[in-house]
């Protein structure tokens, strides 16, 4: 490392300042900031951990919005505005997207999150990348890895076991490094399976650069370093915020110690290096264009705002279709939410928005409008008035719009929820209205999933909203009166109870170590393997208009299978659909969830029209991960290609069969089963074992009782060791090249 | 160890045959036997695994019946029985009690286990063994340990955390050990967390000997033995069975190479002749008696599994007190069963029964009967007819008593079923014939728990007979008729769907590793706790009196805590009532179940009778595991004693408190919550943060944020460092002795 003395070298893998890295000869400041719906860029790159505000910024939906919109390109659309943004503020690296998969209703961070579906997670995390990215702006991939909760997120360890790490909290990041390879991935304050990540070798170097082929960056998320050296050897390039004294004087030490080989300080080094080359391709450029508020960008920026929040509710009822509303009748609109909107989550992704549409202008603006608050922000103030007030205007108004939600209070970074109930005023605001008013119309505002009980079957209409953004007041008024079509599918499940989800009683777990009991049955792998109802499924969504799937026609080759299936809207409105692809595997040695997704796209149809809609299925689309090859394994069989309008409803099925690998070899380890079941060898040892089957006066079948027995352990049965004398021979046969191969063609199994 | 050459000692630590010890100069040779619900026991100790039939021997119900009885004192008459007839046969040690914990109901072993529930199992496996100890015969406590399955049960690692252990799977072995000192204790096949019972040091070793004071022998299930040298230095002294040339020669290898201390190798010796020299107190006795035939206990014995038999029957539904029944009404009797009674499972501990009552018989002799077979125990033989001519006769008669349950090929040692519903073929039975007669009986017979849906709400009466040994059937007419009354409680939930147990998803596991997800919450701990309903709680059964509980009343001393309540007989019949008790816990930093049972008295008494019953709890009634001390901990706080006629009914409750430990000493480790919630310091430093916080622009609360990150971590964070200068001194102050007992004073926790 030419030019850069050891000290140099060890202060330049810890940053300066909170937002910025070490200005050092040749190696221009890279300048960070927190994202990921949006710029939080601290004036002269912050001084301090979040205080003081940030230059605004538009604030587009979060992720657990913009993830309702199923959109690839309407996110990559955001993560290209956003970078544009990032231009302007001076911003070399957006920090986000946020890929955790959400284990429970219950983190405090979910509204970061995307959904509870690896593959969803994965596909529309990559869109925001490979939009911000488009524009030499840099993105940070995180929490890596198995951030599921905020609850002591510094110390708790993630006991996770090997198949769920890969089939579930591992994908999203996979798909993102490898098709997006993002600048930076951002290291996660956890311990996974007792090892903290940023000092995980395994994970930040054996997983992402030895298996993924990630070249970029590996950054901290912020105070995620706690031993600088173990870090710097696992592959934790860049420690933020900085400086760090004890950090820097740590690896000077551990290198002049010999403890550390220098050659990984200078990976680290040359990694931050090349950081700041892309960052500034023209050496000249230095830090960049000096701050500037938003440009003319701004109202561009507003109105994709718009209508990624648009698209990013979820009509989840709608009786008697009261929705879309007409703009003649007296409507009252009710909740201080329409006046005072809930729109973004707090922590470090909190944006200071360029300007705050809320919904009861909107609406003012396209029908006659009465008001009423119904609670009130200040949870001191007595809710009986207001609520009286509320009951008495939804009475004289032919609709009654009502907005609830999850006050700014209960959920953040930082901490976890502890009930998935709304606020109790909210409830009881929701059920007087639709006593007197049966057209009522519930906007629901919240990060986080929320019970919809007990008022559901009070209200013939509910519109989750998530948080929207700066412009969602606006499109939730496009929604309501029909400008725009609600497209939006759940991208997690809504259950009927907190105790129904899978993580119940170990979330968030205790002592700092929260087991991941429920292992690949998260979201609605569990609900719909073990057979507990929602609310609403995963995938679910109601439009203005209806769209039938039909023709589903698959084609397989060895590698691969392509599957296509034509979608029609048979309404008289147009309106976007999403299709989606569920694989139901084939039964195999291991528990497997009864479906997944495996593929989606999103049409806009005029009333009438069609489209093919055509998906690839590769292995991975069929696997699951083997414990005992450390693999990907597709277990021969039928599988179901399923074409579904959610994870329950499933409208379409073929069945397509794969074929297994190899047969393995048979062993002395090898089980009486596996013995049996070999097409060749079997028949004969069947005989062996079933000739003594006949004299058991131990009332059951001796061979059904020992089916699970390794052959080897059998010869510890004085008399049985005789009878199986031949059993080395047997298995010579057995695993003779010729012999597996012919085996291979009769084995069903394949 | 004189007078026994190296390789003779190598040759005693292993067996002789299938049933019995090696003879050694000196050394008399030990015979075990199969049970524990009575004895297998084959002629000339047998020459193999099970082939042959056994000598004639009382079956008294299996482990499944027996527990349903929460009576200690019939069971230790049960063991005591048992004895006498292995004295009878020469048998010096039975194998048993299984006190392993039903963890899923499709163990297909569950038949030969207790409970859900660690007490009970452990007081009651207790009560066997100190039946048969009393005369001078041996028992063998297994499957030691976490053997809950038998699907791979050779090859399967139970992974399961310390602290689950610690209060799930190994309390009833603790429990046993302790109290009743078994002669020895048979490890399981199974691995622990990846290691095999059988070369477990930590299990065999430093638990059972080290902290609960085992003395006796521990001998292997048979053939779990894979490596003799391993399974010896870890404490396993007897492998069964024997001879194996290949573990002797192993041994004699390892010491002479000085693989292994040929001390460890006299130890275990020692504890054969020990064993031997308990079996034999006075050396002339040799083999003890020549085998015979069940003499004149014989008849007596009968009598006591009758009385064990209808003692273990759960009376679930009785609706209009249908039961007991009128023995002047015409009685329809349908279903195979009770012409040919199931009334023991398969395996290793099937008894050849001395006689076996049948309940047609001794039906017949009570009432005018008419039979109906309904079903055939050939699976091939059309029901239909069957199902017709038994309607035919329920129709004509009074009452109808269908007999349903499990067929023998369902349930065994060896593997697990896959399902808990019963045959189609019963199922239809059962709701045709309460179709014609709504007087409808039904009485199951079953070994792990079936599902009583669909059918439960067509019939009045559900008598859940478990399996019942030879006695059964006579013992089943008893309770139709009053003879006896029911008094049998739940020792395991009855679920509505296999799918409503928490180890649905995680049983049997997958290439040989199986995760309990489900933690602690086993049985009804988890369907209370997860507020599951269930179609019956566990501790839940009827009889033909009423019960009430009244007067509880706590006294607390700093050790412990004594309750007493009073129970009254409040029909018009006698009969037995299990009063049972619950502890609640309050809040602690781990997820505990919302009640843990802590004490059960079973109480006979006449109508109008009233008795006190008085518990004694120690601190292990309120304490859990704690993983940071590795040692048991109760928190500070208000616990409800809790009498329940169920676990899920809670008839009366108190509230105790209970003082916690010291608190913790304060470190820079400790989180942001911890040093607030300090009496003394907390507030000083509460003002720092919450000074910090007002300022916080990230839209939550800052201190919200932060609660559960360690101090130390904080100062990653430049500038919040500076703010924390005075914390080092602030840790002095509040982990100074005296301001720690101050604090002690007002720890709420405490």
């Amino acid at each position: 490392m030419v030019g850069l003395t050891l000290e140099q070298k060890a202060a330049l893998v810890v940053g300066s300042g909170y937002w910025a890295t070490v200005d050092a000869p040749g190696i221009p400041v890279v300048t960070m900031n927190d994202g990921p719906h949006g710029l939080r860029t601290q004036p002269n790159h912050g001084d301090n951990l979040g205080l003081g505000s940030s230059l605004p910024a538009t604030c587009f939906p979060p992720a657990t919005g913009l993830a309702s919109s199923w959109d690839r390109d309407l996110i990559e659309r955001v993560g290209r505005a956003i970078a544009e943004e990032a231009i302007e503020q001076g911003v070399d690296i957006v920090l986000g997207p946020g890929v955790n998969i959400k284990r429970s209703p219950l983190c405090g961070r979910n509204f970061e999150y995307f959904s509870e579906d690896p593959l969803l997670s994965g596909q529309l995390g990559g869109a925001w990348v490979r939009g911000v990215q488009s524009l030499g702006v840099g993105a940070s991939l995180k929490h890596f890895a198995v951030n599921n909760q905020e609850t002591a997120r510094m110390t708790v360890s993630a006991e996770v076991d090997e198949r769920t790490l890969r089939e579930i909290y591992l994908p999203a990041f996979e798909s993102v490094v490898i098709r997006e390879k993002p600048w930076t991935v951002m290291c996660s304050y956890n311990r996974i399976n007792g090892v903290a990540a940023a000092e995980n070798h395994w994970l930040l170097t054996d997983l992402l650069r030895g298996e993924w082929g990630f070249d970029g960056l590996v950054v901290s998320d912020w105070g995620a370093v706690d031993q600088r050296v173990p870090a710097l050897a696992a592959g934790l390039d860049l420690e933020m915020p900085g400086p760090q004294r004890d950090s820097t004087e740590a690896v000077v030490h551990a290198v002049l110690s010999g403890e550390l080989d220098e050659s990984v300080l200078d990976r680290a080094v040359e990694r931050v290096r090349a950081l700041a080359a892309r960052a500034h391709p023209s050496p000249e450029a230095g830090d960049g264009p000096a701050l500037l508020p938003p440009s003319a960008s701004g109202s561009a920026h507003h109105a994709l705002a718009r209508e990624a929040a648009a698209d990013s509710m979820v009509l989840l009822r709608n009786e008697g279709g009261l929705l879309p509303l007409d703009t003649n009748q007296p409507i009252a609109v009710i909740g201080e939410f329409a006046r005072t909107p809930r729109f973004q989550g707090a922590g470090s992704s909190q944006v200071n928005p360029t300007r705050v549409d809320a919904a009861l202008p909107a609406l003012e603006a396209l029908a006659p409008i009465e008001f009423a608050p119904g609670y009130s922000l200040d949870r001191r103030v007595d809710a009986g008035p207001l609520i009286r007030e509320a009951v008495a205007v939804a009475s004289r108004s032919s609709v009654a719009l009502v907005f609830v939600g999850l006050p700014a209070t209960e959920e953040s970074e930082g901490f976890d929820r502890t009930s998935i109930d709304l606020p109790p005023a909210h409830v009881r605001l929701i059920r007087e209205v639709a006593a007197v008013n049966p057209r009522t119309v519930v906007i629901v505002s919240n990060g986080g999933v929320v019970s919809l009980e007990p008022w559901h079957d009070d209200v013939p209409v509910i519109l989750e909203s998530w948080l929207l953004g700066q412009a969602g007041g606006a499109a939730i008024a496009d929604v309501l009166f029909g400008r725009v079509a609600p497209s939006g599918r759940l991208a997690e499940s809504i259950p009927f109870r907190l105790q129904d989800t899978p993580s119940y009683l170990n979330f968030p777990g205790e002592n700092d170590v929260v087991r991941y009991g429920e292992g690949v049955f998260v979201g609605y792998r569990y609900f719909e393997s073990a057979e507990v109802a929602v609310r609403y499924p995963f995938g679910f969504g109601l439009g203005y208009t209806t769209f039938e799937s039909s023709d589903l026609r698959v084609t397989a080759t060895r590698e691969s299978v392509a599957a296509t299936v034509t979608v029609t809207n048979t309404g008289s409105r147009a309106g976007k659909h999403v299709v989606q692809l569920y694989v139901s595997p084939a039964a195999a040695g291991v528990r497997r969830p009864v479906r997944e997704l495996r593929g989606f796209e999103k049409v806009a149809l005029e009333p009438g029209e069609s489209a093919e809609v055509r998906f690839e299925l590769d292995a991975r689309a069929f696997a699951h991960w083997d414990t005992r090859t450390h693999d990907w394994l597709v277990p021969g069989g039928d599988y179901r290609i399923e074409i579904g309008d959610s994870a329950h409803d499933i409208a379409l099925w073929t069945v397509v069969a794969r074929r297994g690998p190899a047969p393995v070899e048979l062993t002395m380890d090898s089980s009486v089963a596996q013995l049996l079941a070999h097409p060749v060898t079997g028949p004969i040892f069947a005989r062996a074992v079933r000739g003594a089957d006949d004299e058991s006066a131990m009332g059951g079948s001796l061979f059904d009782m020992v089916a699970t027995v390794p052959v080897r352990r059998l010869l510890r049965f004085p008399g049985v060791g005789d009878q199986m004398r031949h059993l080395p021979l047997l298995l010579r046969v057995a695993n003779n090249p010729l012999v597996r191969t012919v085996a291979g063609w009769f084995d069903r199994r394949r």
